[in-house]
């Protein structure tokens, strides 16, 4: 774990280029600002290559997709790939629909991810793996979450972060898992598209070790979640949203260190 | 009224589908999430069927008005149909543009609404009653609302909601009026829309009766509504749509009864 | 500066038409709902007539900026200049990507507009002078901004706000300067969006004086801001974003006349 990055991901303020879930844009907009990065988005692939040479990470949420957003974001996965940009992909209902399933896994044999983030029936989907989802939730199943994180990880070649009470992160091989949290994320839709836009911010500040760039960003969203949580005397899902925009700007690495909970 | 259709949504959580107004999209998805159900939204028309199969209800909403979302919003309405999941319909501005009354029109004729909510202008201009709608608001005039919502009741053979300072809500020949709310709904884009969904969700759960989930609907967000602004010592819109998602996760059934104020 | 425009919009509630920012849709139209005026926003091309009629002013955000929308933006552009309306632009990242300026560059040959507003890098980029910008940010340089929006205004033939810590206001010869503000502003995404669409609010009511409307709106949302900013005693941008939703409803003349500063 290096919350270092933290610090200088505030001091170099990278770039972030999403394609953006529309249901959550400005959420995730205000959270990559928050945290101390650069947000820019973007419908139009026709400016794809210009934006990818000004950002230092590219975030790509499948929550984006009609037919001409699947095509700008196999561009613009492309564009990173040959731009040495570090790419994170969030699967947004891979696992509820297989339309969506389908679309995904041809996208990702056309470039490579570095990071995948998802709940668990999302990561199990692409995992190929049985697993119960509903909607844009998790789902329930039996199988273990670090052995269908892992899988993932081996099947897609890249880290892959399995959302949830508590977030498994692995590249495959390593594994590291992060406690904290809190309930309120799962009452307001968009913490985990935030999610995956800030793991994008942390790998631009990682010098390439995206292992370790995806927990420290799932430990620092995770126990700023549970700060914020810690404040409020019930589960008010309004009032944690902005609050969580509020401590993401304020939160300190001694802060985080104090609450840290993660193997 | 029964009230205790909100307990039911809580205990089956269901999973409401959405075309969303763009404008509003993340305020809905967190405005059913906070009810108790389970937000899904599509902008592709290719996974409609797969969408409609694993939801409990259906609402569309004519603010996302590009031609690609209105064959979306055809495809969508005759698969909820098809498969015999609650439609509810929320026509935008219909009072207002008449290109979009002619579009709204011509889709009510593809597919058999189950409720339809709107402000007084858009349900007037859906009954072919002469209405003064400016924007996106209410506009003002002389004809009876009870009487409006009846004729667009008849003419679209479903139930119809026509929201406002009281909302009216008849399926052509009983009528029930909620007397709850707070002018600060009117301050906060997106109440409509969020209200709309709210009342697929009650309708998911309703065993067929969606003139008793409507007006529950109703009573349960007004009442919601007025209970934060009663907590409130000024009009304060911004503060207002934070709390109205944590009221509408707290809110019991026994809150609402306090109240409740209908006929 | 003539502040009585705000009570003259209060009174007037005119209706603003935008084509905005998916990033910041709901936002700027809740900012626009907030200070007084009616929003209402168009995906739709077709009904752009119609819109423009019941419309007051017309603002085009350039962060809509996929092809369907730029050839939208260009009809709402021509449409607002055949009907006498107001027209504000807001020209996002033309600063950082060089697509963005040329589209931009031609949409403006195209139509007359009354006022652009945006942020150093952007006006630079629409003045032809040479500025370092760096994603949805102002970027930094050595160029006096009173000079760049000046040309900004002489070559675009409009009124010019050039959005920073100090906004200038220019219509190429006279010039305006606001000092209030908060850096909370550029914490929060979508502040200069809502601006832009509250300066057409302005423009709606100030009977053709642009510059006037300008420096009015300008004086208005950044003092609004301040008093927000002044009553937090750390920085909160998602408290912040709610409470200047709140204060734009509540703010009277008189509060900011008490801390208005410029010149």
């Amino acid at each position: 774990m290096k919350l270092e990055l933290l610090d200088q991901l505030r001091q170099t303020n990278p770039v972030v280029l999403n394609i953006s879930n529309f249901v959550t844009v400005q959420d995730v907009a205000n959270g990559i600002n928050a945290i101390g990065a650069s947000p820019i988005m973007s419908e139009e692939i026709a400016e794809t290559d210009e934006m990818v040479a000004i950002s230092s990470a590219v975030a790509l949420n499948l929550g984006a997709f009609s037919k001409p957003q699947v095509a700008h974001i196999l561009k613009m996965g492309q564009s990173a790939n040959a731009n040495h940009k570090p790419l994170v992909i969030d699967p947004v209902a891979v696992g509820a629909i297989s339309y969506r399933k389908q679309v995904a896994t041809d996208l990702m044999k056309q470039f490579q991810v570095d990071v995948i983030r998802g709940n668990a029936g999302e990561i199990a989907a692409l995992a190929d793996v049985e697993w119960q989802a509903k909607g844009i939730d998790a789902g329930s199943g039996d199988q273990d979450l670090v052995e269908i994180a892992k899988a993932a990880a081996v099947k897609q070649q890249c880290v892959v972060i399995l959302s949830g009470e508590t977030d498994v992160i692995t590249d495959g091989q390593k594994v590291a898992r992060v406690h904290n949290g809190t309930p309120l994320f799962q009452l307001h839709v968009g913490s985990g598209d935030m999610l995956s836009s800030i793991v994008a911010a942390f790998c631009a500040v990682s010098d390439g070790d995206y292992f370790e760039a995806a927990q420290t960003a799932c430990l620092v969203f995770a126990a700023t979640g549970e700060l914020v949580a810690n404040q409020l005397k019930e589960e008010r899902p309004g009032t944690f949203a902005a609050q969580l925009m509020d401590e993401l700007h304020l939160v300190s690495v001694a802060d985080i260190e104090k609450i840290a909970q993660f193997d």
